[in-house]
């Protein structure tokens, strides 16, 4: 990507994000918020408040002008403007609200991810390794953290290192452990220094980023690989580790209905003793 | 209590809130907030970040110029002012700052929990039931949940309600599952809708009562007593149940020492509901 088209889609998101935290702000807290209106493009039913935040970044993206792939939750896949074949496609994968049912309980955890990949259509289809840019925003705290590929990740525009806690035993981590089939759970809740499930997992992988979290696991098999397409970037850039429940590389396809489990560490180390604890190895 | 003093010791815990928020907010998402300052009255080790919380309690305790009792983690006991051996004593419980670990982590999710007891030196010693008022505030929100005991709790001045919800299948649920030896904690994770670990007791119990959780347990069996004096007011003031793990009433005395584990619902089905998987029924 050029420069000059980074600094371009850098700030789209960033309005993006802005947009929408305007757009909902009158429904946080508000029972209305979570009337089912249709169901989405991903099988799940869309919430009002859902399909106002995924109306405003359709907006966003229509005032650009410019060519573009939305990849969302609700609608799926829609293409905005038009664009010659021989060019590269810019895909924006959004989750407009990751952590809605907070949001629904005005519980101050939800925020959204956008990614931005490149693509070439002669290529296989997009995968989570064509994306360049991630950015996820708290909209209770107003914080964004964002990474941009090969040039690390930032909180505020600070740059971030994950954790260098070795030690299960020591470790503060977020553990999506309930709903999942998964055997060894409880021996992570047996070791573990502090668990949390804050139900956003694009924040929570981001807390992966900057130590916040010393590890995040998603066991429940049901996460969108879109949802973390952002945050995943993040980890990565910020020299964290994110893989499948197995311990291999998580190189999803960009589609809605594409969905998986995960483990993150800050440290090569600690994901060890996690695959470790969980009896994957 | 008299009416002029529900008044006036409702306005001190609302100053109270106020000044610990102010004093601890540039320490927030800091380091040195979690530097260990000597060991608490709790035998735990005292972060300065709780430290400074606790000195700001004791200052605006200090400043009423009123005889009362400060009963908190981390200096146990403390009698501030002189009173008449005849009159009732007024005893502040408190946690100055409950989710120490979030403030420190800049996870927004910390607050402070103040109730207020009146005890009659001739009883026994003070226990749950002597709490007349709670308050809990979240100090990354602002919110600020209180009760008056016989009267109802309200979150920033508006009546509560717990949530009707009776199926533990379609509840939203705190838990605090992990560093527990109760057996069957796991029956929960299977059954329970949505899980949250969120790393406030108080403010999570608070969530309770306005609905925000159907339900809220914590098996660790090292809760502290005077940690939830607020919180169990405000839920059952809103109508909800709290006991302990095993069913019963929830009664523990009001001194740092004393720790017990909890299970709190909106609604007495879905206490059952909880029970009943927990296998204590």
């Amino acid at each position: 990507m050029k420069k000059s088209d980074i600094y371009y889609w850098r700030s789209t998101a960033i309005k993006m994000a802005e947009q929408v935290q305007k757009a909902i702000a009158p429904l946080v807290g508000k029972e209305e918020a979570s009337e089912i209106i249709r169901m989405g493009a991903d099988g799940t039913p869309t919430k009002l408040i859902d399909l106002i935040a995924e109306d405003e970044t359709i907006n966003v993206l229509e005032n650009t002008g410019r060519p573009v792939t939305l990849i969302s939750e609700e609608i799926g896949y829609l293409k905005i403007g038009e664009e010659e074949d021989s060019e590269p496609q810019i895909i924006f994968v959004v989750d407009p609200l990751d952590g809605t049912t907070n949001a629904i309980k005005n519980i101050p955890f939800y925020g959204i991810s956008i990614a931005i990949a490149e693509y070439h259509s002669s290529n296989v289809l997009p995968s989570l390794n064509d994306v360049k840019m991630g950015f996820v925003k708290n909209f209770a705290t107003d914080d964004i953290y964002e990474a941009l590929r090969g040039h690390g990740a930032r909180l505020n525009n600070k740059k971030i290192k994950p954790s260098k806690q070795k030690s299960l035993e020591e470790s503060s981590m977020g553990a999506f452990i309930y709903g999942t089939k998964f055997p060894k759970v409880d021996n992570i809740c047996r070791i573990i220094r502090r668990m949390r499930i804050l139900g956003s997992v694009a924040l929570e992988l981001s807390y992966v980023a900057n130590g916040a979290y010393d590890a995040f696991m998603d066991l429940r098999g049901n996460l969108r690989v879109v949802d973390i397409a952002a945050s995943k970037l993040i980890v990565e850039e910020a020299g964290g580790i994110v893989t499948t429940e197995k311990g291999d590389p998580l190189n999803g396809l960009l589609n809605v209905k594409e969905r998986t489990s995960l483990i993150a560490a800050g440290n090569k180390q600690l994901h060890h003793e996690i695959m470790k604890a969980l009896e994957v190895i």
